[in-house]
């Protein structure tokens, strides 16, 4: 008889990815994982019910390999070479096949600290090194030090998650041209910012940009994201990736949803308004946040009785538990663990989070 | 000004998987990539436009991270633990997976030759080297030769794609037994086969089965698999897969699909009826082919001019083309050369395929 055969040690000793909560019952205002508060598109739900109208034979046909559909989309709205774009099923199939074409044992990936906590997950599957700059406490990164901190390949969420801060893309550029690695724009909330780094991507040798259709396109349900890659990285990418990585709906709900121009800026525009209206009432009550760019917000809660402090950062997450409202903490770094991440919900939602919020601050 | 930063060397050096050809325009009789000639089930069809009735509000939420629905339908048909259960976004990404997790640098990955050519293009994406055990021209392999192949991590294809061949699940459990590494049966043509090693799986503590849904179930277009694992695997498949490998849709769909086995007894019923038939009119105009387990005839076409070679097989497949039929060629190898491979259409393709293949022989 066989025993249990011995997996890499590295696989082995890589830490879990936990994302957030899923609940799968009914009833939760649900602002942990950022997604969309509206519906998709119309366009979006026809392009699939297209596909499984009559006896829905398309479906028993492979898809197009390579996702011509969605890359013709995104080439188009973002006046980028189809050619120089990669599809993925979500950005964060993207993510991994970066570090599987640019890292490795030897070959360090870099973040900022915090940023998305999937990369050192995705670096440890590869045997990379992780580097972590630190963001500062005025919210700003040592541009020279990540520059010079030996990763082969940076992530730069952007805007950030979990803070919300952005960084301008000319300070991008700045660091992109004393970079000698390739250089990752993960632009997963760039819909919900005031600026992106697509024509940096354009013009660099060393500079991706990340997209995914989550977030702004309302279809996380759906997993569908592309890069825009320099020209000598879209094949590695290609190289790397499942031949069929992305299923016809989601490259036919994906390519419908970026041609709908008019209903992202109106779903954006919704998410503006009422992240507006959470920051001012949320400074009302003295909770103290970081300016947003995603569609997001970072909050500091305090109380009559609390001043802010991880504990209370984790008491006011379970008063609002207790409510059926799920917002999300990030403990264990200073910059976030005195505060809540809190989706930017629909109004119904927003409000309900506010009343909760404030009942706390008085009582809490 | 940067420079374009390198990849990984095994990554610049991996060669290219080409998946068949997928002709966009109509027209064709389309038997090069073993999809199910028939519609996919109703009750799969139905799982996705419920899920795009109404404004979709479903989509824009994350799916189930370790896809739930489709780990329990396939715990329930094949009487499996669902916690040794691990969904793929198509079987490929589980191929991925276990490569991942089990090969790499010193670690090599063993099959069969010839066998499903995606099997050392993962390899090489991983940096792992390829150990190759021929096929005998008794169509057999030596056993005991490849146990001791050295590889970390076994793909056995059963039935085997491109000869269409099947090992018995007592051959298999004897590779098994002798076999240190993890041996993975990749069972994507087992709907068509009229035995499995779902049983070797469920009692053994190295032995891997991966299903897809793409062949027996008509869902290619959608890319959904799993893997029925040892306790120890699963996890660490876990651990390296994407956080949402699969689609809300994708997971109904298939979960809905698995339930409905009268769907696929039917399905498969009909692909080996029009099998036989395919098999006993080769026969009579002079292909000799291998005894199908697939969906899938691998036949040596001769014509009253032209003795079975690779230039023969050549001349059929352009003849074949012309008239808008499309199978397949595997050139380099001595058992595939002078061979095409036709997947089992529809009747009416079937037809199709025949006579185009009696007016060659004929004439070609």
């Amino acid at each position: 008889m066989n025993s249990s055969p011995s997996p890499n040690p590295h696989v082995a000793a890589m830490p879990v990815y936990v994302p957030g909560e899923q609940p799968q019952g009914g009833a939760w205002v649900k602002l942990n994982t950022n997604e969309n508060p509206h519906p998709p598109s119309e366009a979006a739900l026809d392009a699939i019910r297209s596909a499984v109208a009559g006896d829905g034979a398309a479906l028993r046909l492979y898809p197009s390999p390579d996702s011509s559909p969605l890359r013709e989309a995104a080439a188009k709205v973002h006046d980028f070479p189809a050619d120089r774009i990669v599809a993925g099923n979500g950005s964060d199939d993207l993510l991994n096949l970066i570090i599987r074409a640019y890292g490795g044992p030897g070959r360090a990936v870099g973040m900022l600290d915090p940023s998305y906590s999937l990369y050192p997950v995705l670096a440890a599957a590869q045997g990379a090194p992780v580097v972590k700059v630190p963001v500062l406490p005025d919210l700003s990164f040592d541009l020279e030090a990540a520059a010079a901190c030996g990763a082969a390949v940076f992530f730069l969420t952007n805007p950030n998650a979990p803070l919300g801060i952005r960084f301008t893309p000319d300070r991008v550029s700045a660091f992109a041209d004393r970079f000698p690695g390739l250089l990752v724009v993960d632009e997963a909330y760039a819909a919900f910012s005031d600026s992106d780094c697509v024509d940096l991507a354009r013009g660099s040798p060393n500079v991706v940009v990340t997209r995914t259709l989550s977030k702004g396109h309302a279809l996380a349900g759906l997993r569908a994201g592309y890069a825009l890659c320099p020209r000598e990285t879209a094949p590695l990418l290609h190289r790397v990736r499942d031949s069929y990585n992305l299923d016809r709906l989601a490259q036919a709900a994906a390519a419908a949803a970026l041609h709908d121009r008019a209903w992202l800026d109106r779903s954006v525009s919704a998410v503006k308004s009422t992240r507006r209206r959470m920051l001012a009432e949320l400074a009302a009550i003295g909770w103290s946040s970081v300016e947003p760019h995603g569609n997001f917000v970072l909050t500091e809660p305090r109380s009559v009785h609390r001043p802010p402090s991880p504990e209370t950062s984790a008491h006011a997450f379970e008063f609002l538990k207790a409510r059926r409202i799920l917002v999300r903490r990030f403990p264990g770094h200073p910059l976030t663990e005195k505060c809540l991440r809190v989706s930017v919900g629909t109004d119904a939602e927003a409000d309900a989070f506010l009343a909760a919020a404030r009942a706390w601050t008085a009582e809490g």
